[in-house]
């Protein structure tokens, strides 16, 4: 446009060539996408990535609930809806501005509740409404406390875990939350983690592996000569159910965290997103289905479905710019992992009940770690410094939060609870009265 | 666009400079979001939340079966299905236009099935696809139709069942719903419902209430020393996919109930609509756990699932103008009301199965009476007048089909059927025949 | 634009009248609907379309679970997400390329892996992101893996039907797909198949068919007298949430195959799309349990459930053009289909577990052949020739690569591995450990 006007303003007899351009310069000025069609797109995005994120907290409760023993369902259903209810109160009461005020490449936000637009708001200036903003990130705290519910299933006690997930939501996440996507000293630094591996997989992890040996194993699990004992989960569907839950709320995890919709670069990336996130989950299946095969000439199901979650959880760190080959790589890496660190953790006698350290945290370092390959702008030491960083925040702040409940009001039900199973004990309601055996077996 | 060229037809004898600005000043006037954009963004809307509200009739299912006996899960199953089925094609016979067509602040809009625009449709000036509004409006007289199907769960017959959706989706629900919706009498009177906890939730819990009544409650529910047999459901992971699914649904049900997002400020709207719908149902949860925890010493998880769902329906009345204070006391009171009123119904031996009339009917009046508080355009005196002509309409129209279909071809099955269970009797299809003992239990 | 600068440029001199009319009038032809803005319509059409496409393959995973015994329930979830995930690389591997480059009326593609458009991809001349197409078209070729999936459960061994979905979803697919919506020959003649009841749903029926016959059927399931012998699936509810989650993706499986969102035709088209699509199941599902009631006097929910599915295929073919009372035929044939060919099936000896035959394949034929009734452009004989031509070479390429695969390493296991059940013998994690007492049955 800019060449043709300027040619047709070389003939303008009269027409003073001081109006022309303006004329042409307006027309052009017009963007081919308006501030506030962008504005709603970019909202939509938040709000649909929001939906499907809000999704994950039942695929968290389904994978949770079918990889525990029929006596301990009702209890890790319990502890799901619960904990996904007070990340959400808390991401308002502190967590967001704790995460995102004034950070200012500190290590910091600020204290007190958020406040959305009023209604009918319209302060075009975000380029987004600020609730869909709030509900977004608000989700993603939600998925760092399930993790957590996972690791420490069939032995904690309901209300001091409901107690540490006020915390992680409301103060750990969100300070630590804080250094990268706050505009913190991390990011200052230039530390890069797209969607989360780190910020939220890893930091869930952690949590959960400090939780872990702070709670100790369940009774049973690990046999005086070495021996582990295996406790299969109540319901394999269910599982099942929950990995296609988690794998459909990834896209809007990793895609929506885009951030924005309203241009074709932005929603290009996004489909870019959309389809990496896919190829590594796919690509973390089939090398666990192979690697698991080959092993132990038999495919477990909960390893084809961990090793889905491990290939998601691995792309989050940069989903958009790695190439198709790079994604399928770097998600069969995180499939692998899944294969080769369960059996770790039981010779370190750590009793991950769902698996989440190695698909959330593992795998979560590893994503974390390879985003220099694709992204030029990242740098391997930074990346380390980063994730360093954040585990020795997090299990610190865990730890002592965890010692804390346990002096004040203990966290772990008693031998005999724990053999009645969680339901009878503190639920009171049977998660298959009809015809679970649970309590009886095991 | 029309008047610059009137205004540059007067002026074109020198094209004065003067007309240039104008030109330009136009350019800059343009709509920001065109017609043909906000119309794809409002018919979007519609689908979007449309199919999120489809999606709850899973969530009732679910909820259902996993809150019945397992001697009668496939018949809930069926019957959710089922009703679903029949509320599409009946809210297109004569639901859409009796709730739609022709209301002007009167009782019932027009009879006939409903017409969708023609292929390649582009009448603009509605603002909409008409389809995308049917779709959207169908999959709200669903809700209310699967409200019933859990209270009477468990004793009524199959096809009277059907029937009575037939009535309750093709004439009751339309016919109370152009009161409002409709811009029918109740509408023009000042009243205030903004996404159904009344038109939608209390309807639905009224014809459950009256079904409850006439039916009966379950042999052996209530002993004849006042005391109450709890039958407990058969699965708790699926009670709670179901109300996670509900929860999903929701922010359909109430954020596209917005009706529009083709302005800034409407998607704006929409974002707090979703804050706040999260913020109700958690405060609902947190309030149920609390409570159940203080009053019985155990946290029953089917107390923090119905939560949700009160703090859900509480909200749904005025999503958007509460501030969050407000939100969390609307839905935690919410959430007290299924805690109180679930035992409060047994006192009564009422037998609403699942606890629907708590969550939609209690807390949908509550939702609806607290609409002042935060809207100011809403009053006290009105609210309870809409209450009441929706609770007397809905009761006696109900009643008058239950005694029919009762007196017709009765709507309960005998004693040993309900003993062996619906899935042998009506189904024949038992729900687990691997492990299922139920229909020797209980 | 460019006229108005070319024309004004000519006659500038005096800026006759002429010249402003035409500026007007070029500014009115501006498009309301920028290209850019409806290439974000488009991409986020087959994102969002994606998605629910997508979460279809946990619909065939819990369909499929739930209508199997409990001894093969865990295989049917590995398989799920293995096909799934095989399906996702194999169609970047060869499958996109072999269904949409260069077919240009002949019989397939091109070789090679596809490459997505790069980071911050801009090439507005496609109207969309070729990432989202991509994402959009692999998950259907998922679907058409499913269907086989379910119809050989139960006696296949888990290795040889992952390669046969390498070859299905790499090659026989795409190839075939090719044909149609490549721009191939049977497109260059005039096929109509909007959405693929034949492309997908026949495709992968047709595969499961000439996978049944060559397995043969389970032990036991057919008597020698002829007596048809019932195993009856594990998990109503489970089958139940698969049916609702397949119907909800089917909105973005059909509505989503209109391509474009980026005008108000389309998306009124979309609207229709859905309105149509609902209509059809609802009266699959009303047809399916009137004719069981009258047939069979109960109702049986697996068939209520697959008169969803069957209403559902149906209308594929074209589920734009029909008017409600067409849609409502159509639907409802395919849900007689269902009731009257899966007794047929049975009294050929041809065992399909779930009923993915009549559902995918018989209704997926009756769909394509019934597009000319709404749609003046197809014809009779030209929708038979598509369907026999999807047949012959469907059945004929499977038929080799079950061959194969049986003759190399066997498809079948043994029997007393199939009396233990697949969970014990190839997947060494039983679905339900504590209640499933399925390998002690049937």
């Amino acid at each position: 446009m800019k060449k043709l006007v300027a040619k047709g303003a070389t003939s303008l007899a009269l027409l003073s060539l001081s109006a022309l351009p303006v004329l042409a310069q307006d027309a052009e000025a017009a963007p081919a996408v308006s501030p506030e069609v962008a504005y709603i797109f970019n909202t939509l995005l938040f709000l649909i990535g929001g939906f499907l994120v809000m999704w994950m907290a039942a695929g968290f409760a389904m994978l949770e609930a079918g990889l525990v023993r029929s006596k301990n369902v009702s209890m890790q259903c319990l502890k799901n809806i619960s904990l996904y209810s007070i990340a959400g109160l808390m991401f308002w009461i502190t967590g967001y501005n704790l995460m995102y005020t004034g950070v200012d490449g500190g290590f910091m936000g600020s204290f007190g509740p958020y406040s959305f637009d009023a209604v009918g708001g319209d302060a075009l200036d975000t380029g987004y409404s600020t609730a869909s903003d709030w509900f977004f990130q608000m989700v993603f705290v939600a998925t760092a406390a399930s993790i957590v519910s996972g690791t420490v299933a069939e032995r904690i006690k309901l209300w001091p875990f409901l107690i540490f997930v006020v915390v992680l939501t409301g103060f750990i996440y969100p300070i630590a939350g804080s250094w990268q996507w706050g505009a913190g000293w991390l990011s200052e630094m230039g530390f890069s983690d797209f969607a989360g591996s780190t910020l939220v997989h890893s930091v869930g992890g952690w949590a959960a592996l400090t939780g872990a040996i702070i709670l100790g194993a369940r009774k049973g699990k690990y046999g005086a000569d070495g021996a582990v004992h295996p406790m299969p989960g109540s319901s394999m569907p269910l599982a099942t159910l929950g990995t296609f839950i988690l794998w459909l709320g990834w896209f809007g995890f990793n895609g929506a965290s885009q951030l924005a919709m309203g241009s074709i670069g932005d929603v290009s990336d996004i489909s870019r997103i959309f389809a990496n996130t896919n190829l590594a989950a796919a690509a973390g299946v089939v090398a666990a289905i192979v690697l698991t095969q080959v092993m132990y000439k038999k495919v477990d199901v909960t390893m084809a479905l961990n090793g889905a979650l491990a290939g998601l959880v691995s792309i989050t760190a940069e989903p958009l710019a790695p190439s198709v080959w790079q994604t399928v790589f770097i998600g069969a890496v995180g499939g692998a992992i899944v294969v080769f660190t369960v059996p770790l953790l039981d010779k370190l006698k750590i009793d991950d009940v769902v698996g989440a350290i190695p698909v959330h945290l593992i795998a979560g370092i590893w994503g974390t770690l390879i985003v220099p390959l694709s992204n030029d702008g990242a740098s391997w030491g930074i990346q380390i410094t980063g994730i360093v960083a954040y585990g020795v925040f997090t299990v610190l702040a865990s730890a002592i939060v965890w010692f804390i409940l346990k002096a004040a009001m203990g966290i772990r039900v008693s031998d005999e609870e724990e053999a009645l199973g969680l339901d009878k004990v503190e639920v009171g309601v049977e998660a298959y009265p009809e015809f679970g055996t649970g309590s009886q077996r095991m």
